[in-house]
């Protein structure tokens, strides 16, 4: 982050101006529990709005409804419910989808197509209508109640995950805001894994524009994280820009779209590592650096394999410094690589150079990997792209909490 | 299997004629426990040799020295140490990995061309070539001794894996034997991994048709079995076939070819479905078949994520019918699929139809859950390919083990 721009304090997604939030216990997500299930997120004027939604080949049905809604760049509210997926249920969810999207709209007044839907829990089980219909009713928006909507979103995840940027755009003492929430856990990897996340502006920004930010802003982050390897059909990042601030149209090549640009980076990064630190059982999170590679997919495409190598974070967990699980997983990753030019460093020492081991002190070494971050760099040694990307360690509680998810 | 193979009860690598298997223990896997770990596979005649190797880009020096040794497609003995992978050694670890070779084709009066070197286990330190030096010396090969070679080769598997298929070729009373032994355990992944399988035979095979036949029999078999997505630089799989069946040279079109092929496969589909089962903590073995593909690299590829994938060998573990997250793996697997025209089935039981859930009864597919082996079946229904790959469902225990490997 450079100096422009600055984390707020306690931010969250309602920090920008505008925006309000609520959320209720509709009893989706645990019948017999108290447990924030279904919210919604509201400017008080219409937006500027853009995506960017999984790549999996099974699509939800939310993401199917959003995706149609966007098309004409504009968005008011979206409405969000944990504890089912709304996945594979064909066109009854689609139907389900889009009588959530209506009933939001009606009790906001604005037209459905304004309105955006976005579920997460267990795939293959139909929305329980009859408690959403009932629930929305009761929802009630505020500035105050950002921090619940994260909690809302939340499935197995063992803290919610928020985030806010100031930024001061230009010269022109123009200060924007943008806020974010996201849930994460399980299944989080690179090109968008069951995972939402929800960013707002209040900046005046053009559509085309903040669709490539989104983009720019997601590669680097998002799509740096991974937990265990599998991607989910309901991954969604949404965007939501109402002007509110009163700056000048950001637009590419205006005054401000840099700083914009790198002010939503700074917040997709922080909710990223959040992510990637939550990863279900995880105790650790390991920040993977391919330095020195030919291209720069190559340098993300060799991170996101070491970060995503289940014996580099199992022996991450155990603070086992076995680095020739780091330099395995690098080999298979299809990157461009030599072995007698490859060096490999755990946080700041070197245990690998030019292809051969370079004596370490063991107990040093332990010490790193028991810290809480751990920083692993590649040197390829043979071009200029870097990436960086970030997983977890891989904890027996991981398989517990993936053994018991829906029984 | 056809008819015209059979598998040999208590069958190993030494069952077919000429092939003699020595072992010790060297002391380099556990120095304070006895634990053979270096060990000889000798042939009384000079063989037609192939492998298939791995594709890591780290490649282990012994590696390195078999594609080399391998350019005349001869061999007539293999040296391999468990323990120490040889690997990231650089210079001197090519230097090591000669030295074995010359030592162990000095003592069975061979030139040291004609012995290949595999070596298992940590990456990244030097194989300690005073206790193998020493400890060659002492092995002596003998008939009886292919399952303690099985044995020695081993490192966290929990069980030695050892086969032999004995096929009469055609019309012509040729009996020939194929045997074979392999590890796997952890990092065990398609295109090859930290596996080592030997097999032998006593068929006389041309060596262009053995080796294509070996490439063939391992896509089908080592190349569809996936434990945690990782490979390694040491993966090997080696063919050396004696000829003393007397039988005619099996070659391209020739009778027996066919035979011969089935025969190599039957050996490496029952290797490789025993390291699946043994993969580091599993219980189970997971069956996957993808049908009714566009081609058959889709139905292998998608057969292959969904086997590997972290959340479906989490919820196979618990015997949690939660079938979302094997579409889920489905549809990032890249496989060409329509959500609306697939079907899913565990064992018998349809649990999605149409791309919609198609009701079960979930105490019975606890109970086919609960089994020893599960068989997964995703019906694409676009075309005519299919194919099969296994896993192993994901336990605590194999993030135990991996927390702990070399502390």
């Amino acid at each position: 982050m450079t100096s422009s721009s600055k984390l707020v304090s306690q931010g969250t997604i309602t920090t920008p101006r505008g925006f309000l939030a609520g959320v209720t216990y509709a009893g989706i997500k645990k019948p017999d529990v108290d447990a924030l299930d279904l919210g919604i997120l509201y400017s008080e004027v219409p937006c500027v709005a853009a995506g960017v939604f999984t790549t999996n080949r099974i699509k939800a049905a939310p993401v199917i409804l959003c995706q149609r809604h966007l098309e004409n760049n504009k968005a008011q509210a979206i409405v969000v419910n944990s504890g089912c997926a709304n996945a594979c249920t064909g066109e009854e969810g689609l139907a389900d989808a889009e009588e959530v999207a209506a009933i939001t709209a009606k009790k906001l007044g604005l037209p459905p197509r304004e309105v955006l839907v976005a579920s997460t829990g267990v795939i293959g089980t139909p929305l329980p209508m009859g408690l959403i219909r009932s629930s929305i009713e009761k929802i009630i928006v505020s500035r105050e109640n950002g921090h619940d909507l994260a909690k809302a979103i939340t499935t197995t995840d063992r803290f919610p995950k928020e985030t806010a940027v100031q930024v001061v755009l230009g010269h022109r003492e123009d200060e924007i805001a943008i806020g974010g929430i996201a849930k994460g856990s399980g299944m989080i990897h690179p090109d968008l894994a069951t995972f939402l996340c929800f960013l707002t502006t209040d900046a005046a920004v053009e559509p085309g524009f903040l669709k490539g930010a989104l983009r720019k802003a997601a590669d680097i982050s998002f799509n740096m994280i991974t937990i265990d390897g599998d991607t989910s059909p309901n991954d969604s990042v949404i965007i939501l820009a109402n002007g509110l601030a009163g700056n000048e149209m950001i637009e590419s090549g205006s005054p401000g779209a840099a700083e914009f640009e790198e002010a939503l980076e700074t917040a997709c990064l922080s909710l990223a590592k959040s992510i990637a630190r939550d990863g279900e059982g995880a105790t650790k999170l390991i920040e993977v650096t391919v330095e020195g590679a030919l291209t720069i997919s190559d340098a993300r495409q060799g991170a996101r394999v070491v970060s995503g190598s289940s014996l580099v974070k199992a022996a991450v967990h155990g603070s086992d410094p076995n680095w020739g699980r780091i330099i395995a997983a690098m080999g298979r990753s299809g990157t461009e690589m030599v072995e007698s030019k490859t060096d490999l460093y755990i946080d700041n020492l070197c245990v690998m150079k030019a292809g051969r081991p370079h004596p370490f002190d063991r107990a040093q070494a332990k010490s790193v990997l028991d810290k809480a971050e751990v920083p692993i760099r590649i040197c390829l040694n043979l071009g200029d792209a870097t990436a960086t990307a970030w997983g977890c360690d891989l904890s027996e509680e991981y398989v517990t909490i993936n053994s018991e998810y829906t029984t």
